[in-house]
């Protein structure tokens, strides 16, 4: 029996094993979160969303529990833990990241470990097949410890772990180099702090700040909240006067998020995420040095709601933007824990975060009314958004983790455009550029350092896969380039990680095309040309399509085809994408023989065959040495923000200098749409160095 | 039936009668103030702290109410409302206040009403007499609305009303004139923005800092919250691009608080508070031309913990700050209540609130540790306080309300003396000043324009009748000035507002010293002479005592007396007083010849016999002319500092100059005082002007 450390005159026998902390039932059965805060960040209880079935009766747990030893292989990590308990919370005891999506309710079954000595009392689930359990594998949260155990984490988990910090690696030898001067939004500044003596009696607050202005902080622009105040002079004393600050740096003034005693050094981790309409790309960042120890991506949950932005939206006014937000939190969240568990690093170590993403995914995201985005005047609730903290957004973070949100200046141009700028550095520089990326939609930015424009052309999504019968994204089996034999029509194929042939992505759609057209499959005007005969080229359904790979060459039961629809779809998005180069070219008074250089950005992967690109008309006939292909430059503008606030600032300055041009009441638009539905082009002129097979 | 507001699938007969909204029966049941926010602004209901008991099934009401209509006498004012609600209902609902200290649980008695025609139903109560019932009282919160009924505010509480309102006439006087450019922390700014087209297409959030830009805000330095940005979208838009914002100006940064739909002006009222050890003083001001509406006055409850700011200290210790914070709260929030009720405005128009009280006092309201206050070396925890929010410490006024707290330089000298400055104005002037605060303790500032000297003598609360037998504060029937019949020793009394004596204040206490003395009632040493044939001079259990009043002459049951030991309180108090000034001055180099203006303000009323005061050596002995009365001026600084922000910026100049000498160890301070322990003083030299009667 014990005091309730809220109600210090009531006992209780309710205690945390973990803290000695006791609680009464009172505190136990309310739901209020402030209940718990005096231990909050300590106890991992809390954070399981497990609040009375973390509080166990001491009487029980002296009665029922000896205490047994957990053994986690292959490291080796040992946690000693009551009996009773599950193996999900030995492991959360221990440190050990199992992923357990479902929060341990046995729902999910992704909470795998093996038995491999010992043994442990187990609820039956159909989570795991026969097979699964004569090799011993059990659910963590469905195990309750009634000895010591030893348990392996399955070798699928350690490979995964393993291919996710080896992406961080690829990724490091890309950024890294980037920033040379690391400058968080949220510094940790540890201190210590002369004791205060009666010739030297300033309040603790004032000595705090005479502290961090020795360490160069701004102190005339430092608030600070009643919340650190009440804290602040047991932090001080708790450590003699040894303590460490998290300040987070704000537009113009600075805030004191927390004061804690001592001033040891700890890992301090950032995240920089991409938040794609159909893909999330999170990188866990060491704030230390700058290298990336994760890299992780996944599909926009969202998706559920429809592919573009304009589904999306219509699905937030139907059932609340709060849905749309958690779909793309679940995504992220569970990005973030994969990373984190690969790196072996905690939430809570996660002090600060940038997101990158277009207009519609920041508003859906934030909750913020998205609905007048898509009406006429398309307009955004907010450009430029203010510093938030992790908590008050949901992201699985330290919930005082500073998060930037990259600005994006108008409803179909946004912060991910913003952030590939940044990356590509050219609004820094003398030469005219032309900037597209290409993602579920494709945005352009044309100018140079003196002035920048921006425009949005209606792409879809074809170029990710979307609405085309075997389309997906640039990952592991797509194929991603293709040749075909001009005689036997048969195609040369490669994908991505060399993997047996799952669907193709951008990249191999475009090199798909142009093959096309070079051998006559298809002509000019984008129609199976037919009358062919060849096993390749056949009819199927009431359409014509081409075979890239027949049901036998894979482990598919399905050959895989591009169909005449897939090819009309593709046609319409390239004549989108370059129909929008022409007009904002024209808007600014400019052909493309005033184009100094060319970026590409977007989703197609570690490759894009720029020539054939060109054959079909998404690029310009202009001088190939001009092209630069950049591949995903949001995630890394994103990155480059995260370690500087340099970058910060000009992520600002770009999206405050950019000039939107509205494409969507603008005729010559249309015009220049309609004329871009031939291959390349109505206008051979224009493309004078494309050979034509016909 | 309908759709619960927050489950639109859920239908549910759950409705709120004033708002048409429905709630299912979870979200009744949860105790998450979230699940009110969409209509708490709004909703009564939620405000009165009764949840499911608002809300009743549609069918119910259907069945059994129909509506009644309620007239509030004597203003006439009517309100329509379902059968079964109650007067306190009924009376929340007309926006009549009502004091009703607990919530409408039939617990305080306070809700008294006078049923005039027609009939309600009661419940018995013990809280009125028979003698009340007669007259028709009923207590509002336990009174059934059953028909139409007309009651009467009772004449007692209109009276009261009266009061409190003509205080604040007087106190206008008094202060009016002192604020030329009234300039509030939270600035209500009133919108009407250009609604967006395709050509002006920026964010909303962009137009709205447009339109904060023309009225003069500094949009480069203005912050914004998620909510905020959450609630854009519809707030611009309700009202057609009409709008009203909340704008808190902070230290370095601004940020926008609210946005609301509609421009039109509503009310603003401020609260200027002085938070004493002993009286809490409440001014509630009109902040559209700075008149005082009402002003209120009452003992802080913190006084059953100690008389003394060490004892509450203590006691925060041992019961934890909260119960300290709440006790002030307490009364701070009564005497707020009383000045709403009588100027009929509501809490919610209450946007900017100035709190001045010494540095434990502002400690324990705002629940920060005070344990290292009274430790060697004394350190408060926090000097200047950033600007808060009324919601953030429990003050009754609107939640988002900007709160300043008075800044204060050292443990012992706090806002209370910072504002007093202020409110003198010294602190700008050439002249050398010595400024005393007599309060439950004796602060003293030295210096000009060009420096400032401050330090706290412990003076103990004699002075506002602590520790004094028939001591009390400077308030209705407090006897305030005396005179002594040298051959009778029969005195004459003045007591406040003429009441029946009851007791005696500081300024009376000082005139009976100094008349004792005059008389040789007392001699200089502060023994009573004793051996006078006197029924005016007797001994009284073990010591002697001078009679001011005899029971039958008053309607108290015993006589009102002054003892010895009350005499060796004040003389130890006074000696304190002058000892501060002596050492204070001795420490500037200085003496008392040196000293232009000597200015004396604390809770002495509207009265200080100066002469008396140097006559018992609290005040020295210098030219009369020298000298300035100026009551409490705590909280005069701090209506200044409600009003302007030149003020409250000047309010933390002065708490920064502030040098401040310590008094506890320094050995010249003990010499000082004890020498001060006669009257007027060891040394008659120094009061040569002073005429003994021995």
């Amino acid at each position: 029996m014990g005091s309730c450390i809220n109600h210090p005159d009531r006992e209780t026998p309710y205690i945390c094993m973990k803290h000695q902390i006791y609680l009464c039932e009172e505190c136990l059965e309310c739901r209020d979160p402030k209940i718990y805060c005096k231990h909050r960040s300590a106890c991992p209880i809390w954070f399981m969303g497990k609040r009375k079935e973390g509080w166990e009766a001491e009487d029980r747990q002296e009665g029922a529990a000896t205490t047994h030893t957990v053994t986690f292989l292959p490291d080796g990590e040992t946690v000693s833990i009551p009996g009773g308990s599950t193996l999900l919370e030995a492991a959360q005891t221990a440190g050990i990241h199992v992923n357990a999506s479902c929060s341990g309710k046995g729902a999910c079954g992704k909470c795998k470990l093996v038995v491999v000595a010992g043994e442990v009392g187990t609820a039956p689930t159909p989570l795991l097949t026969d097979g699964e359990k004569a090799k011993g594998y059990v659910l963590a949260c469905q195990s309750r410890i009634t000895g010591d155990v030893s348990v392996q984490i399955p070798e699928e988990v350690l490979a995964r772990k393993l291919k996710i910090a080896g992406m961080g690696q690829t990724v490091t030898n890309r950024v890294k180099g980037l920033v040379t001067e690391i400058d968080p939004m949220l510094q940790e500044i540890p201190l210590t702090l002369a004791p205060p003596t009666l010739d030297d009696s300033v309040s603790d607050m004032d000595r705090l700040n005479r502290g961090l202005k020795k360490q160069g902080v701004d102190v005339a622009r430092l608030n600070v909240g009643i919340k650190i105040m009440r804290q602040l002079a047991e932090a001080v004393r708790r450590d003699n006067w040894h303590i460490t600050v998290s300040v987070i740096r704000r537009k113009c003034a600075n805030e004191i998020l927390e004061v804690r005693p001592g001033n040891g050094q700890h890992p301090s981790i950032g995240l920089a995420i991409d938040v794609g309409t159909t893909t999330i790309v999170v990188y866990l960042v060491d704030m230390a040095d700058g290298s990336v120890l994760a890299a992780t991506a996944g599909h926009n949950r969202q998706a559920d709601c429809g592919d573009d932005v304009i589904n999306r939206i219509i699905c937030a006014e139907r059932d609340g933007v709060k849905k749309l937000s958690r779909m793309a939190l679940a995504t992220i969240n569970d990005l973030i824990g994969e990373a984190l568990d690969s790196a072996g690093t905690k939430t809570d170590a996660i002090r600060n975060v940038v997101i990158s993403g277009n207009t519609t995914m920041a508003h859906l995201l934030l909750q913020i009314e998205p609905r007048y985005l898509r009406r006429d005047p398309y307009i955004p609730t907010v450009s430029e958004f203010p510093i938030l903290k992790a908590g008050e957004i949901g992201l699985k973070a330290n919930p005082m983790a500073a998060v930037f949100i990259m600005p994006g200046p108008a409803s179909y141009v946004g912060g991910d455009i913003v952030s590939g700028v940044l990356y590509t550095g050219f609004h820094r520089e003398d030469p005219v550029t032309l900037f597209i990326d290409i993602g579920t939609n494709g945005e352009i930015v044309l100018g140079n350092k003196e002035w920048l424009m921006t425009a949005a052309c209606s792409a879809g999504p074809a170029f990710e896969g979307g609405g085309i019968r075997w389309g997906m994204r640039a990952e592991e089996g797509a194929i991603e380039r293709v040749t075909i034999d001009p005689q036997t029509l048969v195609p040369v194929l490669s994908t991505i990680e060399d993997a047996p042939p799952r669907g193709i992505c951008g990249s191999g759609m475009i090199d798909l095309i142009a093959e096309l057209l070079k051998t006559g499959i298809v002509d000019r005007s984008g129609q199976f040309a037919g009358g062919l005969d060849n096993d390749r080229v056949r009819r199927q359904g009431d359409e014509w399509a081409y075979v890239l790979t027949f049901a036998e060459e894979t482990s598919l039961e399905e050959d895989i085809v591009f169909t005449a629809s897939d090819l009309k779809n593709l046609i319409y998005s390239k004549g989108a994408v370059y129909a929008g180069f022409s007009t904002l070219l024209g808007h600014a008074g400019m052909d493309f023989s005033m184009v100094d250089r060319m970026i590409i950005s977007g989703g197609f992967g570690q490759y894009l065959n720029i020539e054939k690109a060109v054959t079909i008309g998404l690029l310009p006939d202009i001088d190939r040495s001009k092209f630069a292909y950049m591949g995903n430059s949001s995630i890394v503008g994103a990155y480059m923000a995260l370690l500087s606030s340099n970058y910060r600032q000009e992520a600002r300055m770009i999206c405050s200098n950019m000039t939107y041009v509205d494409f969507s009441s603008n005729p010559r638009y249309m015009d220049e749409f309609t004329s871009a539905l031939f291959l390349p082009h109505t206008d051979l002129k224009s493309f004078p160095n494309v050979t034509m097979a016909a």
